[in-house]
């Protein structure tokens, strides 16, 4: 049998729907005060006149959950430059759960707040994305059908890699542009489209996109499905990823806290709740996953089944290796911080003999950990359909695999002035010490470290604009 | 219909069969010789003798590859200090995988190596673990027969909260030792039982216990089920965890690469890939999550029904809550790491009462980044039931929320000097640098400062010994 309520409990209750009548609440002893606020908040009842009432009680252990909850009077806000849609939706989920009032400039200033907003693509416009595909190979109609339902609504960006000679193969109903080696060559000119070969085509997807967001999937993937055998929507996921707050300077061990059903663990510091702008997220791979070529040679049967329902950020100056294969982007945030720049002197079409990837995400992450933006690991899976022989490649490519051994100890220790504000500052700041650094160990690194400098040329010249390149 | 093999692939079939019947290979192509080498080890063929054949050719990949196996001629093994049966073991079971000859002390060395090896609870001795239990509540019986299955098999070591004044209720079954107010007082003489009060009263099974490893968790937890409804054997999962390798010095975004059907991928050096020891195993929990009052008054119907699939070992640096519901450790490793020092003023018995936790573990995070150890969070998880109201809680404890806002910023600075080579000293210096700076802002620091220095002398009067100190 259920206890009945208390006197006391039915009191509190009571106060709650008449607050609009009450003058003074100092009077009230200390726990029924704070019972009496809780309460007031679940039930949606604080407004502006409200929370004065309580603030003139002066009582420490209310004043401090006002503070907590970053419960503010209303202000005439002053938006940030990037205050979007996306945070006027949060701004909006937040009043719902919370009633309360608060600044959105706080909120990016990383000030107390419990993260209670919860995003979702649906606030994101779709003309604010752009699908990049690198096609490298001539026939993207089974690529294209099979992600039909979950991409069609988005303006998709087709660059064909310059050395394959075929026209493609693009079945009917996307909003799509098309870029093949001569418009390449049209639009970079002097850069010249080796640049852009292999899996480095998509790049000039990247270079000409004026949309906030990028999401790019290699063109031999496919919609994965999860646990419960339901098709995910990657994109939906990574815009997720993305419109949500990273929390790359404390470790949340419940993963994702802005997630449904999870939040921030005890001991976790309330001043880091708000967290940060999410600026790249990187998916993974079912079925055949992203190993090197050594690996999956000796492994030939490894594949990938272990669906983890996980969203990490992956904490501040720690080192990852960031895969292109199925990976977006904050395009706004990153400027010219992901680029084709690492070229192996036997780099082949198939994603182990390739490392321009790892090294641009080597320097993403380094550029995003000194901006103080956020890098998200884990959520959405793409299912990796077989190409290429590992074995084969073996045999062809090992440089990349020893590359990494002179690389990591740099990215350790590599550390950006503060002048570098921006991106591309830092871009060009990583540049010049691989240069200093890493170009006495192997002409690969100068050579990449001149690449990045030109990249950022080339992207002030056609990328940075308002206007599209194009 | 399948494509017949070639007569190469047949011939390089025939060749690995009569290997030990070949004196010289130098005379073949290169990438014969690399197919020949990758299909010897596959088949299990490479024996000391072999080995010298390739290695005779002078080829540059086949030399390549075995140095990235980390394939070596069989050394008389001089065997590290913590040489084990779980490196034994794994040993084997690397050999068994690859066919390959290697020094154990490399693996530990960081050298080279494709971590094919796998490791499970199997292979530890039950008597080489404690399982601590800090007896909140008298009636222990719903506790120790759930989990029977999993722990019966263990030594268990009660402690029972000094405060605690009921007799223990403990099923028959179990092979354990209890430890009352009384028997604290006798062990531990002048430093006194209030040490031990509350949760803390686990601590003093660590230090009495005299096991490698010691396991952790909450007499209101229960065995949970995985997303299969398999009943989840936490022991064996963190066992697991303690005896395969942490990876701190680079992320592998597909988790723990140690695990069945996972490896590391594209981009992770090969230099890293034999880990470092796994020091703490940090596992989550199902239903009620460790959140703070405010978070859970505020969110009363919250529960964690998200089971993760991971284990991640938390990157060097980044910082974390390390909850004391569901833990273990390696008491080798981490020496007197683990200890009850910051006591809130309102502490109480329930955990979002309670800091003592949080704190050692940002401590013991910190002397496992010192000293290159791994700190791994994720599976196990186990069933946390209800106890406790957290608006009651709120009304009580605010110390240790805002406590945190002085914590973090103390731990992202501090570093321990070269000299401290021990957790032992570790310990020391955090305290000295927790007296000097943190005891400024606030006296419950200097206490905590004081404390582990306390704790210190207690652990190498009373727990250092290798016979038992009851």
């Amino acid at each position: 049998m259920r206890t009945p309520p208390s006197l006391l409990s039915l009191t509190i209750d009571k106060a709650v729907i008449h607050l609009s009548h009450i003058s003074d609440l100092s009077h009230l002893p200390d726990h029924i005060l704070l019972d009496l606020f809780l309460r007031t908040l679940k039930a949606g009842k604080l407004n502006e006149k409200v929370l004065k009432l309580f603030v003139a009680t002066g009582k420490d252990e209310v004043l401090l959950l006002i503070r907590a909850l970053n419960i503010k009077h209303i202000l005439t806000p002053v938006l940030p430059t990037n205050f979007n849609l996306a945070w006027a939706i949060r701004l909006r989920t937040f009043e719902r759960n919370t009633c309360c009032f608060w600044t959105p400039n706080k909120l990016l200033d990383l000030d107390i707040v419990l993260p209670i907003c919860k995003m979702s693509q649906e606030y994101i416009k779709n003309s604010e994305v752009d699908i990049v595909i690198g096609a490298l190979q001539a026939d993207l109609s089974s690529f294209l059908n099979e992600w039909r339902s979950i991409i069609s609504r988005f303006h998709l960006i087709i660059v064909q890699d310059p050395d394959l000679k075929e026209e493609l193969n693009i079945p009917e109903g996307f909003d799509l542009n098309v870029y093949t080696k001569s418009d390449i060559d049209r639009i970079v000119g002097s850069f010249g489209s080796t640049f852009f070969s292999g899996y480095s085509c998509r790049y000039f997807g990247y270079l000409i996109s004026r949309k906030k967001y990028i999401i790019s999937i290699d063109d031999d993937c496919f919609p994965a499905k999860d646990n419960m055998g339901n098709s995910i929507d990657a994109v939906a996921q990574h815009i997720t990823n993305l419109t949500t707050p990273a929390t790359p300077f404390f470790f949340n061990t419940l993963y994702d806290p802005f997630r449904e059903g999870a939040d921030f663990v005890r001991g976790y510091p309330f001043s880091l709740r708000s967290g940060v702008t999410s600026a790249m997220s990187c998916g993974l791979w079912l079925n055949l996953a992203d190993y090197d070529a050594p690996t999956q040679a000796l492994k030939s049967q490894l594949r990938n089944s272990r669906y983890v329902d996980a969203v990490i950020t992956v904490p501040a100056r720690a080192l990852m290796p960031i895969s292109g294969i199925n990976i977006a982007f904050d395009r706004e945030a990153m400027g010219p911080t992901l680029f084709p720049a690492l070229k192996l002197s036997r780099e082949g079409n198939f994603r182990w003999e390739t490392m321009e990837d790892i090294w641009s995400g080597m320097c993403a992450k380094a550029v995003c950990d000194h901006l103080g933006l956020g890098v998200k690991s884990g959520l959405p899976y793409v299912w990796r359909k077989e190409r290429g022989s590992a074995i084969d490649s073996l045999r062809k490519e090992w440089e990349g695999v020893k590359l990494m051994e002179e690389v990591v100890p740099f990215f350790q220790s590599v550390r950006l002035p503060q002048t570098a504000t921006t991106a591309e500052d830092c871009v060009v700041e990583i540049a010049k010490t691989v240069k200093e650094q890493l170009g006495r160990v192997d002409p690969v690194f100068s050579r990449a470290a001149e690449a990045m400098v030109e990249w950022v040329k080339l992207w002030k010249k056609i990328g940075s604009g308002s206007s599209p390149g194009i």
